[in-house]
C-alpha cells in the first residue's frame, strides 16, 4: 500500500507521512485531467467545491465533530494564525504556552503581541505538565495555546483536563495527534489538522476546528471566506467555519487527500500504539528514552554521540528514516500502523 | 506544449493558465520520487529550499527586482493579507482602493479596520481612473491598494503614476498583470504575483515583492519566517522578503512551476498584445467590447443575453473556455501567446 516501505524503514510520519500507492495515482490522474482538459469552467470548480466538502467532512469525523465547523486549511501553522490574529489580543493579554510547542504555533502567539507565558515542562514528567502549565495562568489569561502530543518529547498532554479545570478558551496543534491516537475534540475550543503527517495525504493540506466560528473575527479572509461581497470589501461570510477556509487546494491534492483518507484500517491506532511500545521497548535497551510509555506515536531517546542530525543522516543513507530535534541531541522515531518488526530491527541495526 | 489547447479554444488564462506537458511531466515525476523514497530527511529537505531559491530568483526576474525582495506565496490574496495585517492599520486610517478589484485584495483591505474609500472607474472611461483615484486621497491614506490590470474591465490601470504623484504606500494586485504583460515593480510598494494564471504554473503558486521587507511587520509568520526562535515564539527573521515566505510547497508542484517558467519564449508580451488586439477586434463587430483598445490581455464584453454564465457554459460545451463576471452581464476572454487566429474564430463562432 505504501511503496516507500519496501525500501525504507520510514519511521518519520511525524515529519511526513508515507504516501500510498492510490493516493498518487489520484493526484496523476487530476494532473493529467488538467492538463487535457483545462483548470476552468462551471463543471471544474463545482467538482472542486463538492471535493472539499466530502473532505471537510472527511476530517471532521477524524475529530469526532460536525462538518460545519472544520475549515480546510493547508497547515497547522495557518490554523494557528487564523485563531491567534481573530482574536484580536494586545499586550495587556496573556497567552500560555510551552517549552515542547512547534513554531507553527509558537510564531502566531508572538505575532498576537500578547505577553506569553511558557510552562517548563519539556525535561520534566509527563505526570508534572498538568500543574506546571496551571501555574502560568493569572487573571489575564485569554488563551491556552498548546499541542495536543508534542513533536519533540512525544508526550501526550492533559488538554481536556486543562480545560475542565481552567475553562479558558484553548488552541490545540494536533499535528502529532490526528491520524496518530484517537482524538475527540468536542469541547475544546479549536484544533488543527496537518492531514500529510499521519493521515499520509499530500501536502500541504490541513484543517482546523472551531467550536463557535461566529465569535471569532476573520483576520485573513480568502475567496472561500465569503457568499458575497461589496466593493469596499465588506463581506456576507459563509456559514459555519468554512468562513475560515484558508486558500485554494488543488483538485489534485483534493483528489489525493481523499484517496488517503479511505485507506486506514479501523485497528490503525491499537496496532499504532502497539508498534510505538515495541519501538519504545527496543530503544530502552540501549539508549535513554526520552518519551515516557503509554503515550502517543513518537519515541524520542538521547543520542550519546555529539551529533544527532549526523546520526539521522547515516541512518537515511541505511535506509532508516528518523529525525534529530533540533536544539538537543534527540533522535525520534515515528511509528505508524504500517510499521512492521522489521522496520524496528533495522532502526536498531543500524543506530 | 499545452496540450489543452489542441482540445479547447483556451481563452481563459485569467482565472488559471494552460498547463505545459513538461509542466506536468515534471509534478508527476516529483510526485513518483514521494511515493518511492518518501517525504523527508535532509537532502530531501535541501532540495526543497534549493528549488524555492531558484524560483524566488525567476519570480523576481518577472517584475525586473532583486531576489531578496521576493516573497514565495500561494496566491495573490495570500500576499495581500500579508501586507495589510502586517501594517497595522486601525478605525483612523484610510485605505483607497476602486470598484474594479477581486476579493483577495479586497477582503485584506476589508480585515484591515482601516475605512475604505472605493473610486468609482468601472463605468467610466480607462482615461479618468487616475483622477478618479486621486480624488480618494485624504490626509488619513495609508495606502493606496488596487490591480495593475483589473480582472473586470481588462483595464491597466495608472500605478506608476499615482505612486509618482502621491508618494503614498501602495500595494499592487498583479494578478492579471505578471506574466501577461511587460511589469516593472521597482518604485512600487508591494507587488502580488498569481503563478498559476498568466505564468502557467500549478496552482497555489505565487509571490510578494517587498521593496522594504524590514518595514513591515510579520503578521502571519510560519516556518519559513525565521531563521531562530525561542521558547515564547519571538524569532529572528530571516533576510530579506524570504521572511513573508508564507508556507510549504510541496516539491514536485516547485519543479513544475520551475519547468512552466522556463518555457515562455522572450516574444510572449508582443504576441499576447497582438492576439487581445485581434480577439477586441472581432468581438467588437458584434458586441458591446467593455476593454478599450491598448490595455492588457483581458478582453471584455457586454452579453446581449439575460444571463451571461449561461453563455459561458454553453461556450464550454463547444470547447470554447470563457468565463462571466459575476454581478455583471459580461463576458471575459483572456488572450495569451499561446492563442492562435482558429481560437479566436472559434469563440466568435459559438458564440
Amino acid at each position: 500500500m505504501y511503496p516507500v516501505l519496501e525500501r525504507i524503514a520510514y519511521l518519520n510520519a511525524g515529519s511526513v507521512g508515507p504516501l500510498a500507492q492510490v493516493t498518487v495515482d489520484a493526484i496523476v490522474e487530476g494532473r493529467r485531467r488538467d492538463l487535457e482538459e483545462g483548470r476552468s469552467g462551471r463543471p471544474y470548480l463545482d467538482a472542486m467545491f463538492a471535493a472539499r466538502e466530502r473532505i471537510r467532512g472527511a476530517l471532521a469525523a477524524e475529530l469526532g465533530v460536525p462538518p460545519e465547523n472544520v475549515a480546510l486549511t493547508r497547515s497547522t501553522g495557518e490554523g494557528c494564525n487564523v485563531v491567534v490574529a481573530g482574536l484580536r489580543l494586545g499586550p495587556a493579554d496573556e497567552i500560555v504556552t510551552t517549552d515542547v510547542e512547534h513554531f507553527g504555533l509558537l510564531g502566531a502567539v508572538h505575532a498576537s503581541g500578547a505577553r506569553v507565558r511558557v510552562a517548563a515542562i519539556r525535561v520534566r514528567p509527563a505526570g508534572e505538565a498538568f500543574d506546571a502549565i496551571l501555574a502560568g495562568i493569572t487573571p489575564r489569561t485569554r488563551l491556552l495555546a498548546l499541542s495536543h502530543v508534542a513533536w519533540t518529547s512525544g508526550h501526550v498532554l492533559p488538554i481536556h483536563e486543562l480545560k475542565a479545570e481552567t475553562g479558558l478558551p484553548m488552541l490545540v496543534d494536533g499535528a502529532q495527534s490526528v491520524g496518530a491516537i484517537p482524538v475527540a475534540a468536542a469541547g475544546l475550543d479549536w484544533y488543527t489538522i496537518s492531514a500529510q503527517k499521519w493521515l499520509c495525504g499530500p501536502e500541504p493540506t490541513g484543517a482546523l476546528y472551531a467550536a463557535d466560528p461566529e465569535a471569532l473575527a476573520i483576520a485573513q479572509p480568502t475567496y472561500f471566506s465569503q457568499r458575497a461581497y461589496k466593493p469596499d470589501g465588506s463581506f456576507t461570510p459563509k456559514d459555519g467555519a468554512a468562513r475560515f477556509d484558508s486558500g485554494w487546494i488543488d483538485p489534485p491534492s483534493l483528489a489525493g487527500l481523499e484517496a488517503a483518507l479511505a485507506v486506514h484500517p479501523p485497528w490503525r491506532f491499537e496496532r499504532a500504539a502497539e508498534m510505538a511500545a515495541r519501538c519504545r521497548a527496543l530503544l530502552a535497551e540501549r539508549f535513554d528514552v526520552v518519551t515516557e510509555p503509554g503515550h502517543a506515536t513518537l519515541v524520542s531517546f538521547r543520542w550519546p554521540g555529539d551529533d544527532a542530525a549526523e546520526a539521522a543522516g547515516r541512518a537515511l543513507e541505511r535506509r532508516v528514516a528518523i529525525r534529530d530535534l533540533p536544539g538537543t541531541r534527540w533522535l525520534r522515531a515515528s511509528c505508524g500502523y504500517w510499521t512492521s518488526d522489521e522496520d524496528l530491527e533495522r532502526l536498531l541495526t543500524c543506530l
